[in-house]
């Protein structure tokens, strides 16, 4: 299904519930044979004491397991909630439209062999999607592992699923496009003990898609963190404006999205046939909504499990303790790989920590607190406390061994309780990896619910992305939300787009852009009385909204350095334009002062048809092009905020100045960005802002930014 | 004690054989309080069935557990072999006194308090090594936690250690500075059933350090990987020739060396009080010898598992295999963001593949090979052989879930027999993280001998690992072993040990570096008949062995047209140099042709005191400085491989060409960082050389590169 061709409307939370909570539920193809897909069904069902009306459509059996069975989809009562259809391709659409004659609100299909299967299985999605849409069934897939709903005990699958009590804990909501993915979020989470409240796979998403199911998850009050695995999202605007609801409500959304890297992007198009914008793009409008974008299944899993203790974490750096002078190098090393901050403890931390540690330790982040424990485990509790308390620190990881029986049940009775009253996320490491701890010792962990890990590797990596989420938080709260003065548009839109140099400097320096003194010229005689009033040396630069590289036809003449030279120039110019583009009329030429040399910039904005807008800044040349060195911004991004992005940029020395060089104005570079990502938000109609270059000088200059070049783009 | 007052000498593995299988054991300082430091010593030996002599020295018992004890050492009988210290330090000294009486050979000592604690610690361990060393006794710590030898059942530890059967099959050796990370290494690796034939903590050093245990572990035919954990290599030059060993015997040895990040080095530099070299120096020495240097503790682990299984691993990228397509987008993305190589396969094994593969699977590396294996699980092993016989593939990773108990047994039966045939690193994931799996299915895996990771994330990472150290032992084959023809130093080394430019580069060029054609002149006519020679316009540098930073006092004039502008520059020259440093006298001044504009490189060598010559490749400038982007090259790689590295910085891109312009002769580059290497090695008395800028012209130029300054350091 084309992306585009979707509503970007609010999905129904009303019939997601009923599909995942259905009051009656019918299989189509039911069997008595264990191991074919109506027997998965059922069994499952059986197993998990389903305690809706169950019916089943068979054309072999009368009756399987004390169930009767009816020959016909059409012999089913009518209004049942959901059914699931376990019968072959061929009668799927004849069970559908049966299935809507009995007024049936909504289907299960988990048959592969639609989009994901080349041309013949699109052309098959597409009559599914549209006998679907017309009977107004609500589909879950196809190509799909159905869904398990852990708080209900309603499992639709066709994996034999072993029985579980019904989950009455607040959880973890998973949903997955991959039923794969699925599976093995729900495996893993369980596994660790991770309460889960739902599991859906969404397959091929003809009718429910993650957006819906997140959307169920948002009303869904058990629910406290999202956990998504998704390799498109077909409603972006929507997935937005659900995350921004989650943020709201302080449940976080932990998203793992293939395509960051070239050949991820080129293999989920093969999969799915469309990519919903650009991941970039995307990536950084998911962010600014606070939802938490991680790189792995590892990361998805870890953050997942730190944010059900600790939905809401505040900003700040990582506190790293342990006993082990070594644990604390290798973390030394291992956040700085990762950048993650470690910050310095304030000197009312150092002080309190000193009076608890022996005199050989070191009051510091990383804290060693040596052997203090083996005499005295209970301090290793105050000590974590009392680095939580300080502001630099917003979240914390304990790395501590297994150690004998005796080691354990001092740690259980002394450490994990004290630990359990932490307000900022605390993570606890039992170092040795995978080897056996005592179950009185996990009990009482998983009892305290502080999240445990074997591998100080996964949770210093998780809880950077914690910490990253803090952030995004608070950021999300700084953002501009003032309505912004759109400016008329520089004139009437050419029919590429495109505004000539002049005009969209003039809307540009309007809406705040430094740019150089300057006028549009039509003649060498207005050439001359403007760059009298700017003084020499001038440039010159041929300016039509078809010409936008107006330097490759040689239109664009430097260092004019008087009248005379100025005269030749014009001439020049226009002879030169016309010799390679003898059919193009200019506006004329655009004279300017030369600015100075300084460090040269690039700041781009474009709004993706999907996603939004969003700005990129960067350094220019072989830094975007060997380095891909940029940071891409939200429109609404706070100035202050900006200013932390420009330093994360892995050029950023040299913006700071390398070499005992000044640095550059960062401020004054953070405003710029700040106001062309305003007029982004401002003016539907413009679609690409290009500043390239924005040269930037020393911090302390006068005029601390000019913009050399500048396009504005807009849509007719 | 000061690395560089130790000896450089092998250690004698004689001797710590039998300290790691002592016949006779004196537990000095024994107890019948099972929580008492000698109380766990005796526990330990108690509960591994210890077969050799217990000795027990006791002030307050006369019988322990059956065994009669001495009041003091003078009554314990001679020749005991490894007596444990298990008292306060107020004893120590006259106990290691008595026991040298008792010609002892060696002694355990666990107590704190000694080089880690302050000055007066470091005072306590000095006079304790001088103790030991003339009393002959060889000494285990201080500040450690002893050794267990698992292979011949031998506990000297106070931990409490459970028992385990003597371990009779080839294993990991461990050693670790640390106490807590041997402990660590060998739960962990115990805890994941990796073999482990001995773990040893030397703590501070004064007498047995890590050198010494590899050195045993090499001689240990049990050992087949040897996995240290180390925050200083006291021999640095012994650390190597054992590593160069073990790569002759194809002995594996893992480290991990805190010290990357600048915090780490100042911890262990105030833990240990001293740095043997400098880190990345170091790292590149050691890599060069194909020690696996790792960056975290998970890595430590999961590297040491897979080369147990697979010691001698090819060169070659990476195969992934799965049959999710979500596991595939998700490990293209991580592949890269890690820069781990998935190569193409060739068409023949494409080929092989198809036929194996359903119609609408593609087959590809990654390789997702759909639902086929539901019903066929044996395919599984055949396309992961096939792939593994492709020569771009050098290991392989494959990702399957854990599934229900009848697809364990499926693939218990079907697949783990046939991957367990691959020759090449295979390494199986079953994901879900600690999802449970049916101990049939461990057990066949074990039996397997086939790696087992819950994590694709730690599995990419642990292969990106084996593959550099396939790599590397291929370029230990290849660098350059044929001895270089030491060139004669350019003069007598002047008290600063710095030759002026002239010399140096008269003495690179004959070594072979291509250098601006040029001449020193005395006088004013000279340099008019030099430049006449070369032909204007020339660059005129002053010269002196104390002038290294001519530029900086007006010392180069450059782009000096013609005579006049000689004459003229020559006597500014002169003016300009007086002003500065009036007392310097020059031996002249350096006229050269200019060489037209380029990529500038700096090519630099240095030779580290304690781990030797290593030399480094980068761009100049802001890449350098803000970027830190530079490799070291060992001074012996081959060209070939110097060429790799070159593509490994991260302004590769540039070097390549960006924007269309033409890339620079990497080859040319390479052979100035070869030349400067030998140069280097044979060449002791040579301590730096700077070549800084090398500049670089386009591919295919016919001077493809020029040194513009260098110089070359020597020690008297």
């Amino acid at each position: 299904m084309n992306p585009s061709a979707r509503s970007q409307e609010e999905p129904s939370v009303f019939a997601v519930d009923h599909i995942l909570q259905p009051r009656s539920i019918a299989i189509v193809g039911a069997s008595a044979d264990p191991r074919a897909f109506g027997g998965f069904v059922l069994a499952n069902l059986e197993r998990y004491a389903y305690g809706g009306v169950i019916h089943l459509v068979s054309r072999s059996s009368t009756e399987i397991h004390g169930h009767p069975c009816v020959a016909t989809v059409d012999a089913l009562p009518e209004n049942i909630d959901l059914a699931v259809l376990a019968i072959p391709e061929a009668g799927v659409l004849d069970a559908i439209r049966a299935l809507a004659a009995r007024r049936c609100r909504a289907a299960v299909l988990f048959a592969s062999g639609y989009a994901e299967a080349g041309e013949e299985g699109q052309a098959r999605q597409a009559e599914l999607a549209q006998v679907a849409q017309e009977a107004g069934i609500l589909l879950v897939g196809p190509n799909c592992m159905g869904f398990t709903n852990l708080a209900a005990g309603v499992p639709i699958t066709f994996e034999p699923m072993p029985v579980r009590a019904r989950e009455t804990r607040p959880g973890v909501g998973v949903v997955a496009q991959s039923g794969f993915m699925a599976a093995n979020l729900r495996d893993a989470l369980l596994g660790r003990g991770v309460p889960v409240t739902s599991v859906f796979s969404t397959g091929n998403e003809v009718a429910v898609a993650v957006e819906d199911i997140v959307a169920h998850y948002l009303a869904d009050a058990q629910t406290r963190v999202i956990t998504v695995y998704a390799e498109q999202i077909r409603r972006p605007r929507v997935f937005l404006q659900l995350a921004a609801r989650a943020r709201a409500l302080g449940k976080p959304i932990v998203l793992l999205m293939p395509g960051r890297s070239a050949r991820a992007r080129e293999a989920a198009q093969s999969h799915t046939g469309a990519l919903a914008g650009d991941h970039a793009t995307a990536t950084a409008l998911l962010q600014r909504e606070a939802v938490v974008v991680v790189e792995s299944l590892d990361e998805l899993l870890d953050v997942s499990a730190v944010l059900l203790r600790y939905p809401q974490p505040p900003a700040g750096g990582t506190a790293f303790m342990t006993g082990s002078g070594a644990m604390k190098n290798i973390a030394l090393d291992f956040a700085d790989s990762l950048g993650l901050d470690l910050p310095a403890l304030t000197p009312a931390t150092v002080e309190k920590l000193t009076a608890l540690l022996p005199g050989y330790a070191v009051a510091e982040n990383p804290l060693d607190y040596t052997t203090i424990s083996v005499r005295n485990p209970g301090v290793v509790g105050e000590l974590l406390l009392t680095m939580l308390e300080d502001a630099h620190i917003g979240n914390i990881v304990l790395a501590i061994p297994v150690g004998p029986t005796v080691a354990q049940q001092d740690k259980a009775e002394h450490i994990i309780p004290t630990i359990a009253q932490a307000t900022k996320p605390t993570v606890l490491v039992l170092t040795g990896d995978t080897s056996p701890v005592e179950p009185f010792f996990l009990e009482a962990i998983q009892r305290s619910g502080v999240p445990l890990f074997r591998s100080a590797d996964r949770a210093l990596r998780a809880v950077r992305r914690v910490a990253v989420y803090g952030e995004a938080l608070q950021r999300a709260a700084r953002a501009s939300a003032a309505p912004v003065q759109a400016l008329p548009l520089p004139g009437a839109v050419p029919p590429n787009g495109i505004f000539a140099e002049y005009q969209g400097k003039a809307w540009l320096q309007q809406a705040g852009l430094p740019v150089p003194q300057g006028m549009l010229a039509r003649t060498a005689h207005e050439a001359v009385q403007i760059a009298a009033d700017i003084g020499y040396p001038v440039v010159l630069k041929a300016q039509a909204s078809a010409l936008p590289h107006k330097s490759d036809v040689g239109g664009v003449l430097v260092g004019l350095a008087d009248e005379a030279a100025l005269r030749a120039g014009w001439v020049q110019l226009f002879a030169n334009v016309r010799q390679h583009r003898p059919d193009l009329v200019l506006d004329g030429a655009l004279i300017e002062g030369m600015g100075p040399r300084g460090l040269e910039l690039v700041v781009g904005a474009k709004r993706d048809a999907e996603w939004g807008p969003v700005v990129l800044v960067g350094l220019g040349g072989v830094w975007i092009e060997a380095l891909k060195d940029v940071r891409l911004i939200p429109a609404d991004m706070a100035e202050q905020d900006i200013v932390v992005e420009l330093g994360r940029l892995k050029a950023a020395a040299v913006l700071q100045g390398v070499r005992g060089a000044v640095g550059v104005d960062l401020q004054a570079i953070a405003k710029v960005v700040a106001l062309v990502g305003a007029q982004m938000r401002a003016n539907p109609q413009i679609t690409e802002i290009d500043i390239n270059p924005l040269v930037a000088y020393p911090a302390g200059s006068t005029q601390p930014v000019l913009a050399l070049d500048a396009l504005v783009l807009a849509s007719a």
